[in-house]
């Protein structure tokens, strides 16, 4: 069984009032070394077979169609999950 | 100015309707190929300078204290986000 990563973040210029509260927060904590916070969405796909590249192709027009928003969000990473764990 | 990428994702045994929901639209689009959906959180916290080791480690801890919510969410990723984009 493969799986397929897909993640999308807010585009820089959309608001992220999430990521403002981490990084509101973080302080409070003791985390000082933060100087900004994105929250974005991961997905992982699972397929029955292996993690062709027709399944990438796939997953990236998935995460483009129905993943992600394109007005306000960025397709930033489409990937085996096999690949991910090694690196 | 460094960045440091932490993902988090629902632990196997939670439900997770998002993906569901996800799984159940994908057939409808033509998408036949993923037979199950997990939706989790993606974060870029940057820092000023580089993304030394002591930062990694404070990016752990935050991602385990305030990132994720350690009943129902794994911590699955905390990596530099420069070696991610090589990779």
């Amino acid at each position: 069984m493969g799986r397929v990563v897909v993640e999308v973040m807010p585009k820089p210029e959309i608001l992220d009032p999430q990521g403002k509260a981490v990084v509101g927060a973080l302080p409070r904590l003791g985390f000082t070394q933060f100087t900004g916070v994105r929250q974005g969405k991961r997905f992982e796909l699972e397929v029955d077979g292996d993690v062709t590249p027709e399944v990438l192709v796939a997953a990236q027009q998935a995460a483009e169609m129905l993943l992600s928003n394109p007005i306000i969000e960025d397709v930033v990473r489409v990937a085996d999950a096999a690949v991910e764990s090694v690196a």
